[in-house]
């Protein structure tokens, strides 16, 4: 917190708006990673000698392990990440420290410091999403026939089966992968080298450099290097959607939890209890993981408002991108964990599921697509009739299979014996064999698509 | 507007939150496109007669001439566009349009249309984005070396060319048709088939309808089918980013067009006068240009808060997707048309341009560099002796070129004559050759490039 | 929609982005209302004579009434209300139109009837709120004794009433009346007279013009009065608040009315049934209200993003202003009114709150609160008895009620018959006597006090 | 940050997520003092002993000289700052501790410790305003008659003053002030003694604790108290609009201060430079206010979004409450701060802030309104006439006041020596003397009735 507010001067204060380092030292691997390739570069090219460039490897390496060691000397005076390294170089080496800020600028060396660092947030927020999908598949592979209710509304509308609304999940986080991908491929271009704005005077080799890197290419104009932050506006809004995702799957699992559900029991490592009420069980990871779409989207909205009518090229504005960044970053690849443990730890209460399955004529559409399809009625006049049989058996004070034949018959006189045939849940689900329905057969095979993919 | 409030009764109220034909209309010649592919599919699979098909498909044709005569009778009370057209069907075709739904249901039918929809969207706004790029491009061959201030924090920082610029904003753009690519990619699966939320137990043939309708492939879990609004967040999220772009470009002209840098003038058609200043231009257009961004991320952050915590599958919330999205890509459309018009009929101000670009002391990282390449300076000893060479003339009264050597001299014995190649705006462009940068022959590259990408 | 997008020449575009008019039409009553006061002012400070005014006067009540009966000739080639209005008033009255503008610019014409808009909207947003509080009154006076669950992570937690939960909602409705009131005062001073921006070399009277349109004073300052819109931004904070309480409560009423729950039925005028399944009742008005906070929030961003940034005075930026708020303004009011509806119309199922409260062990915060009070037990300590006595009670498969007195005092020697007193949740609720609580006796007080608050 | 992601355990992930300690220790101070209201009133009323209350009281203090001097020990196992002030208690006064928590949750304490919070930061917020509303008066006093250009989009439009503009951001500021305190006295009520939810069966006096907390009452609904977070969204709204005027003001700065406009010179305190180009002074501070608009109101959304739906009363989403509000209120504290000490350090140029408003025919309206008031032309018409002479003085490359009489005469006859009395700059600033404009005269008085303001 930054106190003693009225009392400090005028320094403190510039000084307490202007320093990223409290932030910014994330960036210190990033940050060597790139001076190390800019150097080795710099000693190929001819711009700096051998023993220069290996000096300021040597010292680079040296810095590095300081920090990984927690010894390295932050100083808030130097401002930022680049200029701590650069001290603590001098400090190590003297001399060629002060080559290697040659044809470069500060403005190419956080864009590629930054970029570095979202890249490696989409590796391993990739990989968190298959750990995630894995366990969606594994609740699916349960239960690919355990009959539980489909909702619209909230309201009870057809069967479905456990396994097939698991996977509308794996879908789900599927596509988030695919944005990830895209964004990746897209972000992964090289801004070093374009120096202040303007490019170099010096034969640097960018090529080199983006390779090193792991870039695909450098970029292509050196203002939009300094002035891009679309890599980190892509990257928060495909967060965004991601946390949305699971924000539904979170609010899924508080109403499911809930003793007027019980569909599903969560562990004890993943809610929390009363010391009074042994028996409650607060589904406090969920909550959390369904308000963190709160604080993602609020980064997006963050970075878009700073962004927002900036002139090129670089502007101090932009010191804000990154702090949204970490934050977000941060709360999605926690709330993936999260959620990741929540469902493989998940118990499942199948009576539960298939008793309100049942409930509330939930196979009215079976029935009314039975009499399309055998008695070739319309669509809309099989409604009717179906409206007719519901009616009657909620009358009696029964289900839809309740209904004797006859009665069934007083309604539509061409009902047979086969209508039973589609009136049970089990029924219901097991006929919805279209393509990516929720028959028990195409849940099986999207588990087995998906177990392929996921490899 | 909603009026008469108070004394509406509730009926009045249900059916203003409820209706959406106010909007959704929108849809009609996608709702069609939709049908036609569904009945087509029913009659091949045998599921309708091909007499009732064929019906279907004229009075279909029939209904798309009406509404795009403006003929057609949209009713309130039918709540959708949907409803409308089913409607309207019967009127017209009698029994047969009953057997229409078969096999189908609201649900994926929106989610279909609305699909569509925005893919035609992404096609026509990548279109445009393609004139702004020609636009852009246009101006940059006109001045690849004309040059101008770079700046940092609207301070001038180097001399870059005008060329190089606009090419910043190729770029900016040309992400932004990578982005809209990818979306539509992911998008382009088809949810028909899905039925309300569980498939079908008719043995429908979704390849077809997909195929029919442009799309690569059918969804593959129904639920996830209907649920899904990932596609129009994407468009939103990659609009968003196209705008942010616009609103930078706008930003600028506003900036350069002011009394004070006169970088360049509007033409009329895209500025307002004043009847009183006959000399006044205001920057209309840049300005609702750079405003735009607000409401698309207005609209884009609605959608999320709308999306979040929605259990499965479908919920009559998001339907509050439409009007955000139909708002967003208008905005967008608007604005690329109005910024292409704008750039293509720009005038330059070359000398105002040049005289900015060559105050103050902007080629003195030209000078550091010259001292570090000539000299063998470290980087920062060079820094040090250009800040006194600048420090020197800013004394003079003169720029750094009238520096006489013997001054120059004075502060480091080693300046040859040779610095003077280095010392003016034009030379300081021509230096920066490296890959991407303000050089004339790298700008020429680089559009080069470009144009054989728009082809 | 705008269509013909790629055909459409500059001017078109132009037209298109700059005109207003389509939307800024809803201003007209204040458009008028506002000239007419200038008007009268310019004759009464003799700047212009008592005849020109009269004139003016009697065609600006032609035109009002040629709006009103749908009649007045509207162009988007005039662009805006403001020149619709005076284009018409020059063809009717002739030469003294020409006079009108004297004193006054467009920009103070338009923030003087923006901010006489809002005003009115929010007069009509608070007799909305009052009604709605009235009809949460009405639904607490019915049931100040009903025994329901209080939730916390949506797990019963303690019992409460039926009343007391609507009077929750009363103080949230009242906390946004006090936020319209507040910013009906701040914002209710008249920009008229500012002028362009830097007020007039007339002698105008700006208190005479501010009390005929029932503002407080004018503006102090004329820069301020045609740059700020302070206003609309916090009218859109309070909107998002105040819809932000009717996600909660739409939330709440679509989770009671589900068949899990039960809580609640919802009449049929304020859901959606199914033509095949007669007994479902889809809370489709809920989920829409529900989901207006997105729109409502989105609106705020937007206008947020258009004014970041804004150089004074005024920019043409500040025309977006007017959609978002008319749209925030629609939606919260139909929402709010399609709140009143339901809770007026709600059936409550005393029954399912009686039986969900009883359930879950909720009065084991009595039992412990009992043993802190009558056996001076520290109250972590009878939490640890508690929860032992729960846990028996779970063995046993009762609840905690149907302990016998022995099998309590096996776990607590000290605990005496009057245990029972508080056990049941009727009890409990009766226990709860602090102010605020949930006791019927505290929220009979509270409704008496809300009563005679709203008159 | 949340390393060793996928090593680690579930607990370890649960932990992480849940845990609120990192952040709401900043709470400690307002904790404490509002158990040791809560422990006095438990005394005063009987509840416990007053021994008892004060060994609490005592410990209370230790625990805060223990926090103060940065020697307690905190526990991210403890999980929050409640939990860990109370196990502290306990060692250090043994069983009283134990009855600290009587007839109070965790829920009522950390809603009150939140609000007591928000309203030391309004009260600190309020003196930042008031110094920053001093340093603007001070650059008003300097210059209430220095000319200076008044624009509109960003072009010329007519000649103000110094003092009008400053002022006009004293007003705004001044309306942010009347936010925060509409704010703070809606928010003033005690939510302690709500309990868990339902308010409790001891005789506690929640007139007492509100009373010693300095809140005006205890709120009246204890469901309300435990739910509410309308405080922090209505403080992050009223900080969001108070940061988007400080965009404005920065916005100006940054364009002001550009080689081109050359109006102001900022401090080297408030600026950064370059160590090559020394006379550079890049405006870092100025940059960064304006940005933070960006990162407030992304905090706004983000709570917005956590709130949207969520059931009665407390759920763990809430918890994301305090980092946004925290995040927000330090920085808006921080970018006013520093906006003080750039207006009070800030070095005006009078001579390019006259020349700019001389340029561009900006005396235009004096002109036309001298023709309307002298010559009794209708407005219209007069603004034809001053169309045709800035005409003829823009082809004679002249400005107004050079056109020589004969020259305007041929344009109107009735032109007397007069006009020239209105054309000149000073002559327009000081003509206009309506309320609220920007001549000298009315600029002085609304300095003096500031200065009586502010005291």
């Amino acid at each position: 917190m930054w106190g003693g507010r009225f009392a400090a001067g005028p320094d403190a204060i510039m000084e307490a708006i202007n320093a990223s380092i409290g932030f910014d030292r994330r960036l210190a691997p990033q940050d060597i990673a790139g001076s190390r390739a800019h150097a080795a570069m710099l000693a190929a090219t001819g711009i700096i000698s051998d023993s220069d460039a290996e000096a300021i490897r040597e010292g680079l390496l040296t810095i590095l392990s300081e920090i990984e060691a927690g010894t390295f000397p932050f100083s808030t005076a130097l401002e930022d990440i680049h200029m701590n390294v650069e001290a603590r170089l001098k400090e190590l080496i003297g001399e060629p420290a002060g080559r290697l800020h040659t044809a470069r600028s500060r403005n190419d060396q956080v864009a590629t410091d930054f970029r570095l660092w979202v890249r490696e947030q989409i590796d391993a927020l990739d990989e968190a999403l298959v750990a995630l999908m894995r366990a969606l598949l594994a609740q699916a592979e349960a239960g690919p026939d355990w009959v539980m209710p489909g909702f619209t509304h909230l309201q009870v509308a057809q069967p479905v089966t456990w396994g097939h609304h698991m996977m509308a999940y794996v879908e789900m986080f599927g596509r988030d992968r695919g944005r990830f991908a895209d964004a990746r491929a897209r972000m992964n271009e090289c801004p070093l080298g374009a120096a202040a704005l303007a490019g170099t005077s010096f034969p640097i080799d960018r090529e080199m450099t983006a390779k090193a890197l792991g870039f695909d290419r450098p970029m292509a104009n050196s203002l939009d290097a300094v002035s891009d932050r679309d890599f980190a506006l892509e990257f928060l809004s495909a967060a965004s959607i991601c946390a949305m995702h699971l924000s539904r799957l979170a609010e899924e699992l508080v109403i499911w939890s809930t003793a007027q559900f019980r569909f599903v029991t969560l562990s004890d490592r993943f809610s929390t209890g009363s010391s009074i009420m042994p028996q409650k069980r607060n589904p406090d990871a969920a909550e959390l993981i369904r308000a963190k779409i709160g604080r993602i989207l609020g980064a997006t909205v963050s970075l878009f408002v700073v962004m927002k009518g900036l002139p090129l090229a670089y502007s101090k504005d932009m010191q804000e991108d990154k702090e949204q960044v970490f934050d977000a970053a941060d709360s999605l690849m926690l709330s993936l964990a999260a959620m990741e443990g929540m469902i493989r730890d998940l118990t499942v209460n199948r009576e539960a599921l298939e008793a309100a399955a049942s409930a509330g004529f939930s196979t009215a559409t079976d029935l009314a697509d039975w009499l399309v399809r055998r008695l070739g009625l319309p669509f809309r006049e099989a409604h009717h009739v179906t409206g007719a049989l519901v009616a009657k058996a909620e009358a009696k004070g029964c289900d839809l299979p309740e209904l004797t034949l006859e009665e069934m018959r007083e309604v539509h006189p061409g009902i047979t014996e086969e209508v039973y045939d589609v009136l049970g849940v089990h029924n219901s689900v097991a006929s919805r064999t279209s393509y990516g329905g929720t028959a028990p057969e195409q849940v099986r095979a999207q588990i087995a698509r998906w177990k392929e993919i996921l490899g």
